[in-house]
């Protein structure tokens, strides 16, 4: 019979139960899916390698830098330097990078005349390629990157502080050398330093990049220049210029800030006159500078933008080198 | 009969549909407790007020600041001051801190002077205390605070430059007359400038407060001026001095970084020598620096500790007054 008793129970309760459960069901599911819309979303990290990290970092990696130095027909000025730079306070580890392709590294002459305070490594390249300091080097094991051309003589007492400075600015390419692009009422950039008229309607002057060749930048925008779009290295190889540019590019998209934090340095000096060699540097081609404009524009199209910020933060070290040079009418 | 052949499916069904249902509820709720234990915690606010606001800000509220100026004595210099400052860029408000009590406000002569580029009002005060100017006044507006002694001149240029560089660091003190504490061998404190010897190993000097009488600041440290130890106001009362010195305790525990940021002015003057009063300020008084002294450590003793931090970091306008003041011999 259809309405047999036992058959009503069982049906009525299973579907009872049925019905019950599907609403239980159903609201947990609703549950878990406001659960899972509050979890946070995972971003993209901003900083470079920052906070990468699963342990502690070690003491030499924050507390110390790298000098990376790149060298190319100048290696008397290269000694002369390496003999200043190997013993800057909070310096772990030189890396050369030996441009000089089909010439032995002077490693004889170096260990000849050792101990040394630091361990120097050179890297011979196979290639002459401006970019070659540029590379992600495994020998480097500190955050701090300290990059200096093979002319430029910075005082110990400068790049003690501005490695001070750059730990209190880790995003930033901190350093000496601060330049400047401004644009034009027909969109094309022009790259200069003062001399060119100061962009934005405020008094002083202002500048947008610091350039590499004399100072601090955290070691993970290297592994971040391996990412970029061929035609950035391209663009340098063509040149045999602009890694510095590109660099300040990479560290403006990477910030959203100023790529740079400019230190006035209390004695900095071009050594280029005082070499054997003969050589004279890249600055002196006449096409120099106006290469320099052309890549500001090339990058804005690689970049599709202009991701360059302006400054007019200039630092200075307090009561140094004068004890009172901060003193006024007051 | 108990093995009813409909009785059978109903009760299978029915346990097995139970046994099912069991199961997907507890796995629902399992995986809604992992996902309540991944939401996000609720952390403290560490910037005071910054991150409260539940609205957009509106644009005076970041873009602008609001001038406050306590004055005692000495009407003629605040109304020469109060026509230099109601025309700093990017001023909303003026607050005069109204010290002479008992006496009018020069409300009449304000008006008759009108129109006037930003609204003053003039707070009267019943009692002539030195903390009366860190009062959380309701007519703020702005996230920015400007505090001057009514006894200085600072030009539009250092004020403009120096609200430019607050707004990179809004945690902070941001003014124009750096101090320092040192600590001597017996725990005792001492107060002072660049006269004292410098503390710590490096070169230069250091400094480890801004004083707030030429100081931009975020107004929330005005609400958590609010909320000190009664000592504290008791220490300023009757020193009727160090209400400067409490500040920057006050931001140097919030941050755990320097109270201040020194910003270096161009052009600052002391008009007391200009007054008509007579009245020479409170720093001439021969115990003027030991009393602060005493105040250091006396908050050492309320704070239960020395919150103060270092910094050598001075900075100024690049390009300004000079065009080309950070050219160096490169």
């Amino acid at each position: 019979r259809y309405f047999h008793f036992c058959k009503l129970p069982g049906r009525v309760m299973g579907i009872r139960l049925l019905r019950f459960t599907s609403v239980v069901i159903i609201v947990l599911l609703l549950v878990a899916g406001a659960l899972t819309a509050l979890l946070p979303s995972i971003k993209d990290d901003k900083m470079p390698n920052l906070r990468r990290e699963p342990k502690a970092p070690s003491q030499p990696a924050l507390d110390a830098f790298t000098l990376i130095m790149q060298t190319y027909n100048r290696t008397d000025l290269l000694l002369k330097l390496l003999n200043h730079y190997q013993a800057i306070p909070h310096l772990h580890k030189v890396i050369v990078v030996w441009n000089n392709v089909g010439e032995k590294i002077p490693e004889d002459t170096w260990n000849s005349l050792g101990p040394h305070p630091v361990p120097v490594i050179f890297k011979v390249q196979t290639v002459n390629r401006m970019r070659n300091r540029l590379q992600n080097f495994p020998e480097l094991e500190t955050k701090a990157v300290l990059m200096m051309d093979d002319d430029t003589l910075v005082s110990a007492h400068d790049l003690a502080f501005a490695f001070s400075v750059w730990q209190q600015f880790p995003e930033q390419i901190v350093g000496f050398v601060p330049r400047k692009h401004i644009s034009t009422p027909s969109g094309v950039y022009t790259y200069g330093s003062f001399e060119l008229q100061s962009p934005g309607s405020g008094k002083g002057d202002q500048y947008s990049m610091v350039l590499i060749g004399a100072a601090f930048f955290h070691s993970g925008y290297l592994e971040d220049f391996q990412k970029q779009p061929e035609a950035v290295y391209a663009l340098i190889d063509e040149t045999q210029n602009c890694d510095d540019i590109a660099m300040n590019f990479l560290v403006a998209k990477n910030t959203g800030k100023s790529s740079g934090v400019f230190v006035k340095p209390v004695d900095i000096r071009n050594l280029e006159k005082d070499t054997n060699s003969g050589y004279s540097g890249m600055w002196h081609r006449a096409e120099h500078l106006l290469q320099r404009s052309y890549c500001v524009n090339k990058l804005v199209n690689i970049y599709d933008g202009m991701p360059l910020k302006y400054s007019n933060i200039m630092i200075s070290q307090f009561g140094f080198p004068n004890y009172a040079n901060h003193k006024n009418k007051m």
